[in-house]
């Protein structure tokens, strides 16, 4: 049996503890949900105050051009980049994940008008399902979206299928597709592949490049610790740009925005990806962002996730195992992404009582706990801690309202 | 001849100059170029770093429900729609002006399977006529965009025409369009409208429902003093949201969002225009200065407005009639919006030479000056000041390069 001093001296010894300063986190509270929404960077507050005051209020519209805010979709790309092992001129930040999921799903589907078939895990993120659909009515043509299970999909690849597009990690059970084989098997079989980042971005190495990835999206705000709704990102590989036909035409992705012409004409490169005006301050916040991943060593990154979700998993197992906790992430490190899922009948009461003693995490329906570790700011003893108070709440039975605990209005979702 | 002291007497009776209080600009700075970029209200400030230290930093991911960042796009739309003559409802922030356009083109050019003509003005803003395009691509059948001087639009509007799609208020010459006129036509022939608002909320009144408006879009840095990149938002008619059909089908947008289902089924009413999660940082600086609007009282901003606009164009038509300026503004009131624009064939080195002495304009191809007058903060004063500055340029030459006047590298753009 491990006790709280085994993860303190983990602390201690942690090559990323110095990233945890770097945040601003209530004291009190061990978050464990930045698979949600990443905390707060604590130069966020600065960089977001100079853009406001000096450059919007200030320098004003000339800021565009003497503040870089025409650039800045493009200097965060190149940062991105970095993360998910891309070139500079093959990512581009902007919009929502939603919308450069639609780019990339029109542009995929155009460049394939002899095959018919969009395949998908049925548990991939359900918005980019609807997001498939939106795109498939835009087709005018006859085109499937075959959802499969995942043990499914290998054999489910045929000259049929236009884009494979999955997700690499899964929001559900976090587990880790192998991105490297799945795209392998989709190019053997002619087909394009679009990968969404938005789980695994930020909490380990993401290798598109050395894995020939098409088209790859993903979101700002979960593991880039960008804020909320911060913009999104869309990759595509420098092979592919000549080919993009997406229909969200608008001014930014314009070979001359300013030359005001009637025409449109797509810019080169990933510029062509752009629509319309970024929304700078939410784009500033991101940089910050993505600036404090940059400094990092991913590896490292990849390393401590991984002992943070097996120590989380073991200390489960052994000090929770007869509350009837069904654990549903992949044991094998190299299949799962960040985060740990737990089943549990009353997971919504129990993860209300987790918030309630100051743990973090969320609850999907039906019955899923889910806890992120985001390897910048999360300790090894919030570990401990939490199942601490898992173990806790579940001896003492506080989760369960007909108890009589009156803890007010829940508010995990 | 006026005299300056006239215009200190019309900013000391002017019914809104206690709202130039609430923004934060340069004092020594002459801006008119609001309807490029809004002025920064002073306010945005102290309401961003609430959200990013309390709200992010503090409330994290609870802030979706506890700080009703889920209900901000909503929020925000019924406090729009108030500006624009429209109802609860009828409203809402999301996205950019160009992704909104191509959201309400679809569901138009959807609705209409037997026409096969979008009509617009040649002039029309370019962005949206880039995604007019986008849209077409997407449609199956052969659309055809057809492009007229503004003087041609009325006889070109046939049953063959689906939707007719305009700009209110044109930003090149800032000519305002009859709406309740062309959207009567429109009507008359069975075809959908379609309004882009960018360049008149905000400045006046705008009445979309007593118009019998069906959709609009409109950005929200401009005159609604959102900040760089705000969120745009889209209108769509009450009796008009049950057939909504725009492809950008995302999460955001769906009747139940958290369910996670598989299929993809849209919420009631306008919330179906929504797709991605919203960049929250920026929605709360744009609420900032659509509240500031809703103190106003558009009726009085659309006054000064027209002064504002009478006078600059009497005062450069008086001041600097010898030095080649045609104002191609209309110079009839209610033809025109809240901006004047001056042609001059050295149009770019003038506006870099006013910028130089601190009267901020901007330059569009090939010769254009534009004065954008924003009736919250621009004073009568302001704009003596800068047809005195403009006067003096002339007068002086200074703006002549070939002068040996060494202003270094211009901004104007």
């Amino acid at each position: 049996m491990l006790n709280r001093k085994f993860f303190e001296e983990r602390d201690q010894a942690d090559p990323l503890s110095c990233f945890r300063a770097e945040f601003s986190l209530p004291d009190e509270l061990i978050y464990l949900d930045g698979n949600s929404l990443g905390a707060l960077p604590s130069q966020v507050m600065n960089r977001v105050s100079r853009v406001i005051e000096r450059e919007w209020g200030h320098d004003l519209v000339r800021s565009w051009w003497d503040n870089r805010w025409m650039e800045l979709p493009a200097i965060l790309g190149d940062k991105i980049a970095q993360l998910i092992g891309a070139q500079p001129g093959e990512v581009i930040a902007c919009d929502s994940t939603s919308v450069n999921l639609f780019k990339v799903l029109s542009t995929a589907l155009s460049s394939s008008p002899d095959r018919h078939v969009i395949l998908s895990d049925r548990a991939n993120f359900p918005t980019d399902l609807y997001i498939a659909s939106g795109v498939i009515s835009t087709m005018g043509r006859d085109v499937e979206m075959r959802l499969v299970g995942s043990g499914e999909l290998e054999q489910q690849i045929d000259s049929s299928v236009a884009v494979l597009f999955l997700t690499h990690v899964d929001f559900r059970h976090g587990a880790r597709c192998d991105m490297g084989h799945m795209t392998r098997l989709a190019h053997d079989a002619g087909t394009l592949v679009v990968w969404d980042l938005s789980h695994s971005a930020g909490a380990m190495p993401v290798e598109l490049n050395a894995c020939e990835v098409d088209f790859a999206v993903g979101c700002g705000y979960k593991y880039l610790n960008g804020g909320p709704g911060a913009p999104a990102y869309v990759y595509v590989a420098q092979a592919l740009q000549a080919g993009v036909r997406t229909p969200l035409t608008g001014w930014m992705g314009h070979e001359a925005p300013f030359d005001f012409s009637t025409r449109y004409a797509h810019a080169a490169g990933i510029r062509q990806m752009l629509c319309g005006s970024p929304p700078i301050l939410s784009m500033a916040a991101l940089e910050v962002g993505v600036d404090l991943l940059l400094d990092a060593d991913l590896a490292e990154v990849r390393k401590k996730s991984i002992q943070l979700t097996s120590l989380f998993m073991q200390q489960v197992n052994e000090r929770c195992k007869e509350h009837g906790f069904t654990v549903l992430t992949p044991r094998e490190a190299n299949r799962r992404g960040s985060q740990v899922s737990l089943a549990h009948p009353h997971g919504f009461e129990i993860t209300e009582a987790m918030c309630h003693h100051g743990v973090v995490a969320d609850f999907r329906p039906p019955d899923l706990l889910r806890f992120g570790f985001a390897p910048l700011y999360t300790r090894y003893t919030d570990v401990w801690d939490a199942v601490e108070t898992l173990h806790q709440i579940m001896e003492e039975g506080t989760w369960d309202r007909r108890e009589g605990d009156n803890r007010g209005e829940g508010t995990a979702r």
